[in-house]
């Protein structure tokens, strides 16, 4: 007896075994009539396929999701396979065939209709048909009679006889006809077999019977398009208002949506709404001392009149925050709120659950702490803690309960600290009742742990992208993300600045800077966004060195005059409406760089599959100088000839340039533009 | 409450849900004192792990083997992690310490001291005391007193007190009395907690309550030192004999075995030894007309004479044979079988089991055929036939038969035209009973086929290298052999010339071309190979085109007179006792390839990891000019400073260089010799 392997490793691995297991499966099943065992074809590197299957791949609604494998076996017969997929929530696989490459790899695609997780897997099977009909090619030719050959072919075509209906029966029965009368003489047969309908008929009914699946059904977890498309801009409420001194409300953003609209935004995110608390409650530049009149941190969240299902009074009411987010959705806006999982010492959950919060030996509850420094107006939350279940029921429940009030995006703050496991737990649940829910992670930290919440669920991530302001990192960091395997699950977000990141680069740079920042963020990801001040070229640290802005907003109110001279909205608004009309710039995975000598001359393309939007970015990073170069663009890829004159039009100035072939030349002045966003046509 | 995941995904999935499931397992669990509950750390991408574990990664005795992952947690606290291992036959772990190297990579060695099938798994855990000492070293310097973090830095003490003993014990214990006498003062605290000996003590108890495991167990096999440094000499017994006209005996092949050491090879393979076939024998020159005394091919295995388990009456007797393996021990040498499953028509196998091979509709039994040509003399095997379980364990009984005679070591023919998963059963079962079994895989197939048949479990595969000639596709493909993934499983036996493969390169080179293969083959690959003849330089092909030999061994005899002048024995001689003498020079993985100009000057090297021993090899590709390049060699990974002067001692010749830098001259004339082996020294 053939016994299964000793050697099927793994005391957990029961998913993986499955392969060994149908050495000995295989052997006990009966399929087909000739044979009564196939050796399963071997389908493996599958790809997505993220660590095994524990971990969802992402897609939005109508994206062609492609799938691959290498998919082969022994010998020389010809294979055939197909991708099958299906809602988890509904019973029934769809099924795509899957075609051959290059290599033994093979390629499906799927076009997930809804907003809902999927599953899907693959099959192969030998295809016998085919390869009788490739063997008979070459016999027939070479041989008078070919009797017992076609003995066998018969018995195959009569397998898809059985399964066949209507003309496509009476095709293949009429064929089959012929090719008993034929005796086995070659001419004779090889004719028939070549007939284009009957192989058309024959085929349609490919006969499975030594079918092996990949065993695995892998998820896929399928967006709205908002996940990998959209344009973010961060406001705190306070400052909406027409006072430094006087705490600006809802309704007041309710006014501010107008100009927002006008530059094209389609999510606004608000820092947290929630009361704050007082004690160690930090001033004005981050101080120790707090003077009468400072607002405190957003993120220093609750006090005696609440947590974080309440919001501020001096904001209004929750009916008023309501209002906006109606109001917001009339312009067709969504407003993101910051789920910060922290506490003021004020918080009413620190009296009713002091057992959520680390405590000392003696029961008292240690503030956040990286000595010397101490934040004594925050107290973390255990998650550990014994009351682990109710605690995180309660915070979970925060979610829903702003989901209640008409939010579907929620932007984390730091999720790096708290349990990996958590967020996964509180994504997929939350995902599973409401699948348009966003969320994105506020993680700036060591790149596994950053992917790692990525594939644990966050739709979107925030990046190292404003760290990344040369040539060769821009390349490489974007690089990374759209062609190594965590291009499956890692959705970047680039933020051109937020309230703790004002990079050197804006610093120095002034307006063409925050004009380069601006066009990279928007034309490289499909996800931006800018903390408003942004439009203002604001850029004054409160230190040399330091990437933090003088008079913090998160510390004080501040009212600015959306005006003031050397503005830059209206070019924020050109780039929002260019990304609005190309939908080539809708996501990041269809990026590619072109050559451009110039180290400071970046230049990169996306198009559409079908070429009907083709967008070519030339960006000068140098803020300071002009700056010329020969760029170098695959033109074949966008179904250009090398002989063709094709239009170029800058879809900023306006202006139209007429080139042929691949090389030309670009010059960029800073102080007049520093970026083309080019649209190519023929 | 907290429910298990929804998105749990994947039916069969339950390795690998092992992830998800631990948030609900670790939140029953209750570990540890002051917290009842702790996630798991995050172990992931573990290297080597192949297809998820399902197969072994290959190691030999004594070699170290390398385990790496990343690991990580939420958060900033310290994590240590350790490798595990075990024979898979035996009880209990044995344990090493992982390091931590870069950006969240650790990395394990394990050194294995048996042949035979081992485990490695992982774990981690938080390391609570590590992450208060360094809290405490920052904190100290910024306050007076410190009670409340010491009282939860007692308890920690307190735990590696309990588990410790003897004067490890006494020393805790004093320091915790110091730690509590000192009433949280901050200078006395911090200066106790860097105390060496109180650190060196209360760190050999690391407490691992938040325990993490990897959740698999991965196979590594352990071959014997053979299956990675071996050179072949593949020779047709019937050849070694006086006469063309008469067979050559085992006997002749035992006066043979002198000169075979004496050109220093290790392994001794043999073609089929079986009976052959006479119905359809092919003659000379693979002509269909046999003639009377044509021999026929080795591969038309069996006839009325025996099959399988008999050898070739003129060979001698079965106890010839094992005469014949018995003096090759003697020599240290050992006898390799081919083991090719397929049957001449007069195969016992056809008449006792017509069952066993394909079969038209009329019950005739197949023979091989690729239209237009036909293989009348070979009968494939049908390894899916109905009684394919009596049929495989027959199959597997060839191999325990010649192991019983003293065989170790088989060649398969053509393993990629069997299904993959025989041999994986094949292999398996047969090394869980002899593990210092070794099998070569003989698939000159597509890459991931050839790939597969090594992972399933081959020690041993041939390769493409027969058909890499030039200095780009060389390193490209070592490159890939040793530096992708297959460097775990995958291990080449560089054979120069098969009765098969004459390359073009032989057939034009010449003898320069001969030297150079060899020293390819035999420097770049810790396993190679020649074909009786090579050392004569014999180069000629049937016809122009063909990589055929004219007068083909496989279909007649050929006496050879071996001090033929011209021959390469010597030189032979000597590269096999360079590769004995130098241990860098008896694997694969330790291969790297150094900067060089001249596009016919490859320049590599390898050596042991203390640089006891350092190779540098130089070759001329080109086999009929002599070249001159600047060689760049990275010195200082040798040990050797720029400014210091160091010894080059080729190997070859013995002629000594002293060199500077790492850029030298070298000057190759093929008609004197075409490569440097050198021996660097400083």
């Amino acid at each position: 007896m053939i016994k299964k392997s000793d050697r099927a490793y793994g005391v957990n691995a029961s998913t993986q075994t499955v392969e060994t297991e149908m050495v000995e499966e295989g052997m006990r099943e009966k399929r087909g009539i000739e044979k009564d065992f196939e050796v399963p074809i071997i389908i493996e590197n599958v790809t997505p396929e993220i660590d095994g299957g524990i971990f969802a791949a992402k897609s939005v609604v109508g994206d062609p999701f492609i799938v691959e494998a290498d998919i082969f076996r022994d010998g020389y017969s010809v294979i055939a396979a197909s991708l099958k997929y299906r809602k988890k929530n509904e019973e029934g696989w769809q099924e795509v065939p899957m075609k051959h490459y290059e290599n033994d790899r093979w390629r499906g695609v799927l076009i997930p209709t809804d907003n809902t997780l999927y599953l899907y897997t693959l099959e192969a099977w030998a295809d016998h048909l085919t390869s009788w009909f490739r063997f008979m090619e070459k016999k027939c030719p070479a041989n008078s009679n070919v009797s017992g050959d076609l003995a066998e072919g018969l018995q195959l075509i009569e397998k898809a006889e059985t399964q066949a209906k209507g003309k496509d029966l009476k095709k293949i029965s009429h064929f089959k006809n012929l090719l008993e009368l034929s005796d086995g003489g070659s001419d004779e047969v090889l004719r028939i077999i070549q007939n284009e309908d009957f192989r058309e008929a024959v085929l349609k009914y490919p006969v499975k019977d030594k079918l092996s699946s990949y065993g695995k059904e892998l998820p896929l977890f399928v967006d709205r398009k908002r996940a990998e498309f959209g344009a973010w801009y961060e406001m705190f409420p306070r400052s909406q208002g027409k006072s430094k001194s006087k705490s600006g409300t809802f309704k007041d953003c309710i006014r501010r949506l107008p100009d927002i609209k006008k530059m094209g935004f389609d999510v606004i995110y608000l820092p947290p709404i929630h009361p704050i608390g007082t004690t160690f409650r930090k001033g004005k530049n981050n101080s120790l001392e707090a003077d009468k009149d400072s607002p405190g941190s957003p993120w220093a969240i609750g006090n005696k009149e609440g947590g974080h299902k309440a919001v501020h009074p001096e904001l209004g009411t929750l009916e008023d925050f309501e209002d906006f987010v109606q109001a917001a959705r009339e312009y067709e806006m969504e407003i993101a709120l910051d789920l910060a999982y922290q506490c003021s010492p004020d918080h009413p959950y620190v009296k009713e659950h002091p057992e959520w919060f680390y405590r000392l030996p003696d029961g008292t509850i240690r503030y956040a702490e990286n000595p010397p420094k101490k934040y004594q107006d925050i107290y973390p939350i255990d998650f550990y803690s014994e009351d682990h279940e109710a605690l995180w029921e309660e915070l979970r429940s925060i979610v829903f309960f702003w989901i209640a009030k008409g939010v579907r995006i929620f932007r984390v703050d730091n999720p790096h600290t708290k349990p990996l496991r958590f967020w996964k737990w509180l994504i997929d649940t939350v995902q599973e009742k409401y699948p348009d829910v966003l969320f994105l992670a506020e993680a700036f930290t060591r790149p596994k742990v950053m992917k790692y919440l990525a594939k644990a669920g966050f739709s979107q991530s925030y990046t190292y992208f404003t760290w990344r302001n040369q040539k060769w990192d821009l390349r490489q960091y974007l690089q990374e993300l759209t062609m190594t395997e965590i291009r499956h699950y890692f959705r970047p977000n680039f933020f051109a600045n937020t309230p703790d990141i004002l990079h050197e680069y804006l610093q120095k740079g002034g307006r063409p800077a925050f004009k380069v920042r601006l066009v990279l963020a928007a034309t490289l990801s499909g996800n931006y966004g800018i903390y408003s001040g942004y439009e203002l070229c604001e850029n004054k640290p409160i230190k040399e060195g330091s990437e933090e802005y003088l008079n913090s907003e998160k510390y004080e109110i501040r009212v600015r005059d959306w005006n003031q001279p050397g503005n830059i909205i209206d070019y924020i608004a050109r780039i929002n409406r260019i990304r609005a009309e190309n939908p080539a710039l809708q996501k990041h995975l269809n990026l590619e760089f072109f050559q451009s000598e110039n180290e400071q001359i970046l230049c990169y393309g996306k198009k559409t599959p079908d070429n009907s939007n083709v967008i070519v970015v030339v960006v000068n990073l140098d803020p300071f100088r002009p700056r010329e170069d020969l760029v170098a663009l695959p033109i074949w890829k966008f179904g250009i000839e090398e002989w063709q004159t094709y239009q170029a039009k800058d879809l900023i100035t306006g202006d139209k340039y007429y080139w042929k072939g691949s090389h030309n030349y670009i010059r960029l002045d800073p102080e007049v533009e520093p970026a083309h966003i080019l649209s190519l046509k023929k």
